[in-house]
């Protein structure tokens, strides 16, 4: 068994690293962890940039196989791979995994998964897919009947599994279009990026999206305007207040949809962490939905343990 | 009479700045315009801005008033003005008149107009009111009935006139949304944001939006992406694809709304220019129906000329 490997989840926002090891037991145990740009903000090269936030761990315990997955193995990122078509078990990933040889480094990259509607509309997933394969490995019930996935992130994916298998699943674009109105747009100042622990107005704009009216986004999104031309709301209220207008736009559709109506008796299992986990779990709330909550390192770990496990090839 | 003035519409993308003079029958003819860069573009400072883009116009035909309407007196613009409260006729914009003078310059800034709503949503425009108040002047026939306008921009305004008065409004960020989503969104390549007059795609992405489905927005947006991962679809193709997206789901929302119910056995009121007013013509036409198209520049100097004949006080 591979007693060490490097796993890296090289997302469109953020690169998260982690310096992995197997306890005797065979349960991956987190030695170090690091954290870089996404593949839209590297600055230099990705070989560049790869090589600079695992340089420690390679200092410390030597060179280690890396594992990668995430949009780093999409068109707009470094190596690309192929998709698996669902409805496909997370365990197919495995023996689907790239190896590449990059100077000193070899890497072993995760496909990305596919979905294709009756209609013929497309869907695609990359990173994802391992917290899901780590979400029944650590929580076997999982495996068992259909359960409504959320995964938040620049890309928030919201998948149905089928004992075991990923059968359904649809990307919001809600964390991206966060950021980009938030940064570009005329309906905040630009103060309004930075962060803060504040989350007054997020549920109005939830309930204003949620609520059963025809209206769409490109009308909704204004009102972060009015609300601070007319009211007492200030530009880091604004800014949440577009936040709840855009997950709730996102759960509304999702809640909506035909594909969902036969997981929604349970609750919905959220894939996160920190804020946004928690804004959406208060988003499905006022949706009237109750969920669970699940790390997601703990499951992207033992996702990528999966896949280093008994694996001799992994070098 | 007012000889001569200058007409500047300064909205949040774009300056456009006209010297016009008044014909011997009162009406308002074009001798010269120029352009510059809007509220949100401009790189120096609004006087700079401003006194470059006349400076032609004033060296002609020596220094003469300015009419200023637009973003530009907004809480993000130069001089901020008040708001009329609707319903109200655009005649009264004259009367609202606020004049300032700098350095040389005397500038003649109009209101902006506010709408709210029966629950208390607010919605707001500064520089359409002109246009309203040019088409009723222009095309007297509007004064009478009910009519559905609809002015195409960096954010589209919709709007009711009923007997001459603005009865409702509601703004969608459509052209907003569009500019920054092809500028910073992982969705295109940046070369989409090339112009073209290609517009193929266009009406597969409005027919998406317009089709009976509780899709949201932040949904649809990702099928930009996997268009041009799955199918023959180039990046401006998918530019267009995503204009149509933007543009089919405002029109839904408008269509579907009650405020607009007794105005859609007419023809909408599309006041425009170029690809866009035609973009929004053909999305109409998608959705079952026809337009009336006006030309932008017309209605808005037939609205200065109506703010600027018979004012001694403009100098």
């Amino acid at each position: 068994m591979l007693k060490r490997f490097i796993a890296v989840d090289w997302g469109t926002t953020r690169l998260r690293a982690y310096c992995c090891e197997f306890s005797a037991q065979g349960e991956v145990q987190l030695l170090a962890s690091a954290a870089g740009p996404g593949v839209k903000k590297v600055q230099t090269s990705f070989p560049a940039t790869l090589s600079a936030v695992i340089a420690p761990f390679i200092q410390q315990f030597g060179q280690l196989p890396v594992l990668m997955a995430g949009q780093i193995s999409s068109s707009i990122g470094w190596f690309e791979t192929d998709y698996l078509n669902c409805p496909v078990s997370p365990q197919a990933i495995k023996p689907a995994m790239v190896s590449v040889k990059v100077d000193e480094l070899t890497l072993h990259i995760t496909p990305g998964l596919r979905y294709q509607s009756a209609d013929g509309q497309d869907d695609t997933m990359r990173g994802e897919e391992l917290q899901l394969l780590g979400l029944l490995k650590r929580y076997p019930h999982y495996q068992q009947g259909q359960h409504l996935i959320c995964l938040p992130g620049t890309h928030c994916k919201w998948v149905i599994l089928d004992y075991g298998k990923v059968h359904w699943f649809k990307t919001a674009i809600t964390g991206e279009l966060f950021d980009i109105v938030i940064q570009h747009s005329i309906l905040l100042p630009p103060l309004a990026a930075l962060p803060t622990d504040d989350t007054s107005g997020f549920l109005e704009g939830c309930t204003r999206s949620l609520a059963d009216s025809p209206e769409s986004l490109v009308h909704s999104l204004f009102s972060v305007r009015t609300k601070q031309l007319f009211t007492q709301c200030n530009a880091a209220t604004a800014r949440n207040y577009l936040s709840g207008l855009l997950i709730g736009a996102d759960i509304k559709t999702i809640m909506q949809s035909i594909e969902t109506a036969s997981c929604q008796n349970k609750p919905v299992v959220l894939i996160g962490t920190g804020q946004l986990q928690q804004a959406y779990a208060n988003a499905l709330a006022a949706a009237g939905k109750s969920s669970t909550l699940i790390a997601e390192q703990d499951v992207a770990l033992a996702g990528f343990g999966f896949i280093a496990a008994d694996q001799t090839n992994l070098v």
